[in-house]
């Protein structure tokens, strides 16, 4: 399906003069997602590494109590506390709502700042590079189209559930995204996926210098998108018990279609459960180890085409 | 090589008077490994699962504060508690240490218990099913000899390093082994491996009880075994601070000889790091996430062959 509505990459940069001021990359959000933590770590032992001319690039740890513990985080998820009223409340204690009110000194105010974002985090599913877009600027739109044209291991999944606030860190910012990438344990380091997220960020800070130095860029007219629909929880015994695990033919297949009638679960017994949804989804962030909390076992995603204009 | 060494299966069972009369099996002594957790949970609740007609089997939850938690440990890791004098301080009083007296109380006496025991065990590692030998008995090296014949997944590890006493849960119990599955990310389920994992356990209940019942088993007369040498540290810059990460060539290569002159790490900068032995070793346990708290990249082992004797 290809949207009607189209998106103007002008219409993006205007705010800032056509110009990206400042790019801010966070890593270690969750604490035990050590491939952001560690390439913030590299790249502030050499600020050189991220130098382009026309360009200023600031890292930062989102969490470093957290990352210290090698724990996702200490009182609550950070990634869930950007929502502005909370923001404002000062009642709000606990370290990671703490810690969310510097984080929005630093980079917001939210939904008001100039600054471009890259929120970087990892997960147990197979999920490749993903870029997570949590509005429809059209500024990231082309970015995203840009990215993924240039790197074919990258997809878009647009996490926007009507006019419902966004918590994320890269809320915060209209410009930017976070980079979701796996599968790789929690707690761990992959040396492939860690220069693969590399090279990512680095083809984004190529993009914004050409951008700052207004040249025009070859790109694709559509950017194949992941939409959120809805998320799955795991089957549960009448006594609130976990009752399966993800199907095994299942596992792994994050962005492949699931069909109604395909398997989604194994009972603990041995029993198959099947999609019972009306259509195709394609399901993400299947068996994420840090969503067994929330007993949620995957998202589903609708798969579309967004037409972009270009001037 | 193959060891002079003969082990015979009539010196394992005498103090039992040929039978094994009780079956332990530990699930969830680290509490974010699952599998282990979940099939211990299966069982408990429909004990005829395990039910053969000359054999008693239980199974409890080694650590059911850190499964709530889903956390490794609450205080110190459980499965390095289990040192005689450790046992009998009472001054040691932390979570674990606790734990561990009163495993100690209902599975023990260390070194002179009947119980066969068996503790469940996951790694990030690609370990596939790895039992994990913590002294010579012929018992364990005849049983293990029959599982790997049966089941080709199956590798015998023997962490047994000169006199140092074993510190870990199936210490305990002279019959019996840990049970090493993966790779899996810590706190979340696989299907497939789950499963697996049931089946070696249903294999070794099957001996069990055919050695219960005097039935004389066809078996192999020789063990192929991986003997642990050492551990390798991950490199660290002169502060101290995470230098690289294992090397893309050797990620996943669990039980595969490293030759000396093969990639080993990867520094963050880029640089190839080689392995420096003298000799071809067998690594495995390669990333596995909780060693990095003890700086551990993995273990090197020797690949051998053990003569077995049956009567």
């Amino acid at each position: 399906m290809t949207s009607t509505k189209q998106y103007n990459a002008f219409e993006a940069i205007l705010l800032n003069n056509n110009h990206i001021r400042q790019v801010v990359i966070v890593g270690g959000t969750h604490g035990n997602e050590r491939i952001g933590l560690y390439l913030v770590k590299k790249f502030n032992q050499d600020s050189s590494l991220l130098f382009r001319p026309n360009l200023t690039t600031t890292c930062l740890i989102g969490n470093p109590q957290a990352c210290k513990e090698n724990r996702r985080y200490i009182d609550t998820d950070l990634n869930r506390c950007f929502i502005k009223a909370d923001l404002d409340n000062q009642l709000l204690g606990r370290h990671e709502e703490r810690q969310a009110k510097v984080l929005h000194q630093q980079l917001g105010p939210k939904g008001n700042s100039d600054n471009f974002l890259l929120d970087l985090h990892s997960t147990t599913a197979n999920m490749g590079l993903t870029l997570i877009l949590v509005n429809d600027h059209p500024f990231n739109l082309h970015l995203a189209a840009y990215l993924t044209h240039h790197n074919p291991q990258v997809r878009v999944y647009r996490w926007t559930q009507g006019n419902q606030e966004n918590a994320f860190v890269s809320s915060l910012c209209q410009l930017g995204f976070a980079i979701e990438v796996g599968p790789i344990p929690q707690g761990i380091l992959l040396a492939s996926l860690f220069q693969e997220t590399e090279t990512l960020i680095h083809q984004t800070l190529d993009y914004l210098e050409q951008i700052n130095r207004d040249v025009s860029l070859p790109l694709p007219r559509t950017l194949p998108l992941f939409q959120h629909l809805d998320v799955v929880d795991f089957p549960k015994t009448s006594s609130g018990e976990l009752a399966g695990m993800v199907h095994p033919q299942l596992q792994g297949k994050d962005y492949q279609p699931l069909n109604p009638g395909d398997p989604i679960f194994l009972t603990f017994e041995g029993q198959t459960l099947f999609y019972e949804g009306c259509s195709t989804v394609w399901p993400i962030f299947i068996n994420e180890a840090a969503y067994y909390e929330k007993d949620i076992a995957m998202c589903l995603t609708h798969k579309q085409d967004i037409s972009l204009k270009w001037n």
